[in-house]
Order: C-alpha cells, then structure tokens, then sequence
C-alpha cells in the first residue's frame, strides 16, 4: 500500500510499504477513509533529523474495517469507524477513568506503526480503541467525524479539564485547528463570553461562527491589555492555550481572573513554566494535557450525526495522497487551517 | 503597647509601639489573646534585609473586640473573635465567590500595620474579616481556634482544591504544621490512603494520629521511589505540597497518579516550575495557593468547638510576648513545631 513517510524536516514522501497484517487477536486493519494533517506534525516537518528509515506519518483518521483478529467482539468487517489519536485497550483503570492516553497497553499512530495518512492501519487493542459510526450517516459528515479523531476531542477537553460550564467567561488563545475547536466547545459547554486571541481573521472569522463573542488580534502586552479589557479588568475565569509556546503560556497566566484555570492543550514546546509566588497569591490552577480523545467521542459523535455541532469546518483543503507534501508546506505557511486527506 | 517587631534576619525585639486606634468606621480593636509564629516567618527570619524602623509580625491571633467603628454591625464590643490571616471586605465578587485573598479591599496584617504577634490589633473590614465564636466556649480550646486563623485552613484549602474526597489517595509532603494539617483535612474529607513525607518523628506521630497511614522518612529519589510502591506503582490521586521548595515540587509532581492533582500551599520560593511535556502527556493539574482562610471558619468552627478535630494540637509550645525571640529561634532549629504567644 502507500504512506506517508517523513525522513528529514521537509522532507516527506509517499512511499510504497508493506500491506498491514493483523498481528495480535485483538487486532483490526482499517481502510483509510479519511485522514489529516495535525498542527503538531508541523514540528517534526520544520526539526526532524535525518533518518534513513523515516517515520510513518498520521495519527487521526476514520475509516472502514477490512479485517478483525479473533477476540476482537465490538468490531465488525464493514463498519465505518472513528480512530482516536492513541490507541488504548478499553479496560485498564486509566481507560475506565477516561484517560485512555495514559492506558496501560496505549499505542501510538505513525513511527515505525501505520499512520493515518496512508492507505490502511493495523489498529492495535480494536475493541478499546474505535468507535463505530451507526451505519447509514450522510457521506458529507466526514470532516466532521474525522476531526472527532483528534482536534475537536482536543479543544473540547481544555474546556471540561479548564470547567467551562453555563455562565462562565473564556479566553481561547490560538486561531489554529485546535483553537477553534476550543471555541465551539466552550460554546457548547455554556460559556457566556468566548474571547479569541488569533492574528488569521479567516480563521478568527470561522471562530466567530463557532461561537467566538470577541477577537483579540494583537498579542503580547497589547494583547494582554485587550483582553483585560474586555472582561471588566480581571481577566476570564478560564484560559484555553492552544499554541503550546512559552509566551502563549505567559499570555495564558496573564489574563486569568484570580482564582480561575489556564487549561493547555497545546503540546508544550517548554520545560518550565513561570509559575511561582505570583500565580500561587492569585490561586491559579493550570491544568489540561494530552487529551483522551477515545472519552469525548460518544458524547460528541451524537452532536455530529445531528449536526448541532459541524468540528470538520476546520479542514479548509483537500487533498489525495500524493498530494500530502503540498498539505504539509500550505499549513506550514499559513495558506491552510487543516488539511484532509482521501487517500 | 507591646508588641514584635523584627528588624533584619535573627533579630526580632518585643517594642513599645503605638496603640492601635480605629482609622476607618468600618474597623476594629482586638486584644490579642493568642497569635503565633508561623513557618512563612521564618523566611524573613532567615532572610531579612536590615530596616531602621522594622517590621510588625504575626499574621495569625484570637482575641476580643475591644472598640468597633460606626459602620461595623456584624461584631460588637466583647465578642471573641477569630481573624484570618488576610483582612477582607466581605462584599465584593471574590469575597462572595470565597477567594477573600483576592478580596478587592484586602489588607496584610505586620509590616507597617499591626501584627498578630503584640498585645492589640487595628483590623480592617471588621465585618467581613472577622469570625466571632459563640459565647461559652471551653478556653482549652483557644490552641485550635487560633489555628483557624492560618495553618488549618491552609492545609484544608490544599486537601480542597485538590479534590480530596471519599475513596482518593493522598500524599501530603511535610510534616511541618502545615503539612499536619493538610493531613487532617485529606482524613476529614475521607482520603482512604494518606501517605506523609516527612522525617521528624515526633511531628510524623501526630502526623498518624492525624489519620496519615503510612510515613515515609526519605526524601528524593528514594521518597518517590517508596511513595509510588505504596501507591501500587503509579503515585497517588492527590499530592498536597505543604513546603514550597522547589525539590519539594519536583517530588510532588513525580509522585502524583497520571491525570492526578498537586495541590500546592507552600508559599513557593522558586520562580520556575518543572512542567511541560512530560506533566501535559500525564494529565497533571497544578493548583492551590494562598488560602482564603475566611471561606473555611465557618466550616471549620464547628468541628472545633464539638471535638471533632483539634487542629491546635500544632502547637507544642507557648510562650510570652517577651519569649517571641526564644519562640522563633526554636521553630528555626526545629525544636518547636509550631510557638503559640500568649501576649
């Protein structure tokens, strides 16, 4: 079949690989209807070192399921089904608890394992890790599904991890995928005042439909000073930060009402955060990670299947197979949110 | 009257200062009858730069009401009152949300203003800072209501930002009086495992009377190491850091459950917190700060007056208000947990 497969910063291609085959009973091999391009796979395209083998690139896709191991129960050849971002077996504590991403038989998409962008994935702990649409759903949900994989799941639990409920107020810093998401999760969850800091007014545009009240497109102090502003000079109770650099941190800390959340969702690209005795006065809790996908998708997946939610209004493009590079250096430069891919 | 006043670090004097005199219609007078001698003085005992005219200490006192402004209907001449280490107006949005250390009309107690740690105290914002116990209460009890000032609620408002509840598990770092609350509290919201980190046996004993269930006397690589196989392998639900140091916020973070909880309420003596992508892939929340002590009196009171904990059992020495010097020097040598001052 073919793949994606990075081999250096910038260097992508799509290779020629081995067919997957079912290696464990609990196994399933996935035919890849749709997958995407994550802003977090921008990292390793602008700093990868080189690497003869490459790695296998894609960690969010749906698909249809073309072969099951023998214990798996829950799947079925034919059903079109939701891959979260890992994998998880279902059954350990931290996947009863909902935080499958610390599951104690996780795995992940891509390295020397399937990814999404490519043709077919062996889906390791199937029974755990998918989640079959009900058959018969309109063809044009797609998108919609597909960001359930990933980046709505992800805005979506920097809004319950930060406790957004009816009444509450809401920064959301970043304009990407994920940020927009946060957006319309905050909506969703009953945030009253949903401010945007984002500099791409397509996309703060798009924020705005998703439920954005307010954009902030200036950053720093500048940026800082505005929000205060705007929430009457303290700050909103909760901050959604889903840009994962240092001053987004920074920003995040400091537009936070006393006794609020700044809830991080963007992959810190940080080891320390400057969160001492200031912070510590004014009773700011940071919180947020990683997030389980697999624990949102049935509260979500009903919201799609009825449109009350439309998350796949993210991907902006398109795009083939060989068309992956191109996906890669639009979203690096800004000229794409989020890129789909039909393989 | 008398009163402490410390003037650089080791130096701490009992002066004649002025008489406390009501400033506002909404003050107080208070006549001490008990303050104390709190861990955080001992870093302006370590540290303190020379001052020509010092600082008043003590931030913790009961006493009774001796004068009250016009405006203050809630407190009369002769009640015995509890004051929270921070004044607060009662009335605005953090004081009515129960974050009165955010309080908009806020005030310290020392420095330039009167301390706990002296004969009298000007309080401000009598209504809203002050608690008056019920008449008629056992004077044996006087140790545990003055711990309400500070150290109790501080070691509850940890246990309750951290989420402590009925089945969690919990590690409390510290056996200082701090941290031996903290212990209290987790037992009185029905923590099921309460593991203390501390190496002074006398305070780690009533750190089991307290409810601790197990202790461990090593710190380091070899305290996490016997927290986690205390915990099964994966640290517990809830760490409450109740030192403020940053090795003891690196254990913290080390021993806490994937998608757990730090809570911290040791005043931090670092800038920078080890938190980034390893925390964010765990799911870790940071949360705490300075307690609203305020908001937990009234909780608290009522579970001291009927015996169901006696939070004053902290203190293992009194002494006068000419005894203050001797009171800091022990608490700095760790010959005294915590010094009660009858003035």
């Amino acid at each position: 079949m073919r793949a994606a497969v990075m081999y250096s910063a910038g260097d992508i291609r799509i290779d020629t690989v081995a067919d997957p085959q079912l290696q464990q009973p609990t196994d399933a091999v996935v035919r890849v209807v749709a997958g995407c391009i994550c802003g977090s796979d921008l990292w390793p395209y602008a700093s990868m070192e080189a690497s003869a083998t490459g790695s296998r690139m894609g960690h969010e896709f749906v698909g249809v399921v073309e072969q099951v191991g023998d214990e798996v129960k829950g799947i079925a050849v034919g059903d079109f089904v939701i891959a979260p971002f890992v994998a998880s077996d279902g059954t350990c504590e931290f996947c009863l608890e909902g935080l499958q991403t610390s599951c104690r038989h996780g795995a992940h998409w891509g390295g020397s394992a399937d990814g999404g962008q490519g043709e077919k994935v062996r889906v390791p702990q199937a029974d755990g890790t998918l989640v079959v649409v009900p058959a018969g759903f309109d063809e044009a949900l797609i998108p919609s599904l597909l960001a359930l994989s990933d980046v709505m799941c992800t805005g979506y639990h920097a809004a319950v991890a930060g406790g957004v409920a009816q009444g509450k107020t809401v920064t959301v810093i970043g304009d990407g995928a994920v940020g927009l998401s946060a957006v319309l999760s905050a909506k969703l969850l009953g945030a009253t005042q949903i401010i945007l800091m984002g500099r791409h007014q397509a996309r703060t545009d798009l924020g705005r439909e998703f439920g954005a009240t307010e954009v902030v497109a200036v950053r720093g102090d500048e940026g800082i000073a505005k929000v205060k502003e705007l929430s009457g000079g303290d700050g909103t109770h909760i901050v959604l930060e889903a840009v994962g650099l240092h001053t987004a941190l920074e920003t995040a800390l400091a537009i936070v009402r006393d006794g609020g959340v700044v809830s991080r969702v963007g992959a810190p690209q940080y080891t320390e955060v400057p969160f001492g005795f200031g912070g510590f006065m004014r009773n700011i809790t940071l919180t947020g990670g990683v997030a389980p996908a697999r624990n949102y998708i049935p509260t979500l997946l009903p919201l799609v299947l009825d449109g009350t939610i439309q998350p796949g209004r993210v991907f902006d493009r398109t795009v083939d197979l060989d068309g992956v590079p191109e996906g890669y250096q639009a979203m690096a430069d800004r000229q794409a949110l989020k890129v789909l891919v039909r393989p």
